[in-house]
């Protein structure tokens, strides 16, 4: 069956890169500097669905973006969780966490709404994260 | 430098069993079902704080810890995640959810307070767990 991404997450996000059949994509939300991994593979819902060569693959990913990301942001902390309560469709999080953001130091979901990018600001953006993933 | 358990998750989690440097705990919250695995090294916040083999076997276990605990709460989704934004010693949530928790579909973290076990359900819900971990 030919992978779909998710209608929300295709709304909600952009994709920065691929690594092998994972998406790397950046969440619409100016206030985060936030990824969301996305396996190409249909019907993933847990990770632990995947094959194993897969589910390591979406973990090695996870670790360096988050590592890259926390470098980038020099963030206070990483956060990293494979969550999919309200989108069903397997993706994992990563997010640079600061002190000082708006949610700190509950988690980002649900807090508030999404902040657009300017035009400008999203094309930086997108410059910086690409050329560290 | 030994490793000491941070004094939150000493108050908030009891150790159900151990697979190799991993504590694997529980959340003394009577709402969920709810482990944090705690790899019992000294100093890491982040889970790419870890040496290779470590932070595998983290992955590893969280994910079959969540495959298990899924079975037996047939839960409707696994929430698994490492934040850390307040408790900084690495520790990885796995987290059986169902539709008719008092959190869904929103995270658990910051909803309400944890509910007390009474001492039958605590010994019951130990028992259970340690079963099939």
């Amino acid at each position: 069956m030919a992978f779909k991404l998710d209608a929300r997450l295709e709304a909600d996000t952009v994709s920065l890169t691929k690594r092998g059949s994972i998406d790397i994509r950046m969440m619409r939300d100016a206030r985060y500097h936030w990824l969301v991994l996305v396996p190409e593979i249909e019907a993933a819902e847990e990770w632990f669905d995947l094959p194993d060569v897969a589910a390591r693959a979406l973990f090695t990913t996870a670790q360096e973006s988050a590592q890259r990301l926390k470098a980038l942001t020099r963030a206070d902390k990483m956060n990293i969780a494979a969550l999919g309560n309200m989108v069903k469709q397997l993706h994992v999080h990563v997010i640079a966490r600061h002190i000082d953001d708006v949610a700190w130091p509950g988690p980002v979901w649900g807090v508030g709404d999404a902040v657009d990018f300017d035009e400008g600001g999203l094309k930086d953006r997108l410059i910086a994260l690409r050329a560290i993933l």
